[in-house]
């Protein structure tokens, strides 16, 4: 069992988190948020989506989002977008780190019900999202599959119908000369657990030794960090997150079922366990706190109520304090 | 790496998570609270706290709570008392099991602050204790540390240290005429993460391979569960839990930081694992969102937003839905 010496932790609250609030937020509170979160030295944040307003009208704004946000070296500035149309206005923007990523579902009814299309669809609809990605000179190096581990409609999902469907994605993207070096697995409506995650990371691992490996875990039943702490272990060393636990899941049982992982949770767990992760944990866990004004209801985050361990730690010191049993 | 076959949940809802709620709760809603959790099947519901009104006024009921509720075979019914005077109204009741134990607490300061004690004053009111627990003809046969993982005062606590102090316990047990079969490690600020677990579970079992180990963790920084994830994978099987997450942490930094793990979130990370707990999760669950109506906020348990994933699964099986990529 060796951890990864340091990991990356990519910040999707901006995204994930505001795609889902109902309540419309102010263009200027989302790049306040951004320019926030950019002072915590994330390696990446995801800033808007570029997808139809019609859909999620939370996104309208996404060109004056990006135009507002201030650039800081060091971190990528992405987005999510879902077609031509979408890649296109990414682009347009001129300011954006646009990721070339193709993404596949595992499961069959998810996908017909979240993309309105077929597996087999998804994959034929590939070719031709390498070629616009292409069109538009986006380096093309993601492979994603969403609902990896579970699905609320299908059940469990088997992991080597997962391993087969990245078999047929890296065969397509090998076809249309994309070179994909990061494998995502994503648990998008939180059915993985400790052991699911093992058996799904080693024989993604086992196949393709040369990837490296993204997880994508939302904390839907509390187990996201149990399941990061298993792939830790395996060495996996890219995670996202999103501020205070930003975003939910709108495929739960209930309303305000938990969404992604609390970054501020994840990078206090590695800070505990010796893991780097470059990210200021006291700035991060006021924004979370900020976070939360923002959407103006209570985020699942912990490390922002519970209070940063290092902080506990420099005050007992700053007060003189001999820890118990040590003078024995 | 085996887990056990089985574990004991202990919920302890309806007396840690009572004691911190500011609003009074009708008695009423206190029996009605352990009643559904009777339905539970759990081995034990700590049911109350004997202590001074003066201290806790939300315990002023105790004696017609236990009066109250209906005693459920297979289930034990606890509660905690602070002193000779708390055990002797426990034992009067008449209805309860009152339980035999001895605590101590790893952090000096924590001790003053939290029992007006110093270590080694526990350890010789430990003493008196056994005298005053034998008068009412109570079996002692658990030692519980407290802070065993760290303190929001002193930092991180040695696992050498907690080690000596249960050392010193289990000989004045034994002078005492107790016999101890139970060492609980309770991580009562929230400090532990999984390599901490691993490291003083370690010690203790190396050093009492005949004792069990109880783990309270609280799950002020989001750890809890990874924490128990840890422990279950050294063969622990005994573990303490609220229902919906009940109960805070009165020390942490901030208001409504979150406490025990949620007993439904451990209960369903166990069914996933395949290990048996005995509970029924679903009830567990309608107990949980009853939980948040009877304190009258939101709670932090997950399953209880989530949904059981069983029950997903059982829909899908239902509705005659092939999982993806079963037909390949």
């Amino acid at each position: 069992m060796a951890y990864p010496r340091k990991i990356a932790v990519h910040e999707l609250g901006p995204r994930e988190g505001m795609q889902i609030e109902k309540t419309p937020i102010p263009t200027s509170e989302k790049i306040r948020l951004i320019d926030m979160l950019s002072e915590c030295n994330f390696p990446e944040i995801e800033t808007t989506s570029f997808v139809s307003p019609k859909w999620v009208p939370q996104m309208a704004d996404a060109e004056q989002v990006v135009a507002g946000f201030k650039r800081r070296p060091g971190t990528l500035y992405t987005c999510i977008y879902l077609n031509k149309e979408g890649m296109a206005r990414a682009v347009a923007t001129g300011k954006l780190d646009v990721a070339g990523n193709l993404s596949i579902t595992a499961s069959e009814t998810f996908s017909k019900k979240n993309t309105n299309r077929t597996i087999e669809e998804s994959l034929a609809e590939t070719e031709r999202r390498i070629e616009a990605l292409q069109s538009l000179n986006v380096p093309i190096n993601q492979i994603g599959v969403m609902a990896a581990f579970g699905c609320n409609y299908e059940g469990n999902v088997d992991p080597h119908h997962v391993v087969r469907l990245i078999d047929q994605m890296m065969q397509i993207a090998k076809d249309g000369g994309a070179n994909i070096d990061l494998i995502q697995l994503a648990d998008t409506m939180g059915w993985a657990n400790p052991d699911s995650v093992r058996r799904l990371v080693g024989l993604v691992q086992d196949k393709w030794p040369e990837q490296k490996i993204n997880l994508h875990m939302h904390d839907t039943r509390g187990l996201g960090l149990a399941n990061v702490m298993a792939a830790l272990e395996m060495g996996v060393d890219d995670f996202d997150a999103a501020v205070a636990g930003l975003g939910g899941c709108p495929y739960a049982g209930f309303k305000d079922a938990p969404g992604n992982i609390p970054s501020e949770d994840l990078v206090h767990l590695c800070g505990e366990l010796g893991i780097e992760t470059g990210v200021d944990l006291e700035r991060l866990i006021e924004v979370a706190r900020e976070a939360e004004k923002i959407v103006g209801h209570p985020l699942p985050g912990k490390v922002m109520r519970g209070g940063n361990l290092n902080a506990y730690r420099r005050k007992a010191k700053e007060a003189g304090i001999v820890p118990s049993g040590s003078a024995v």
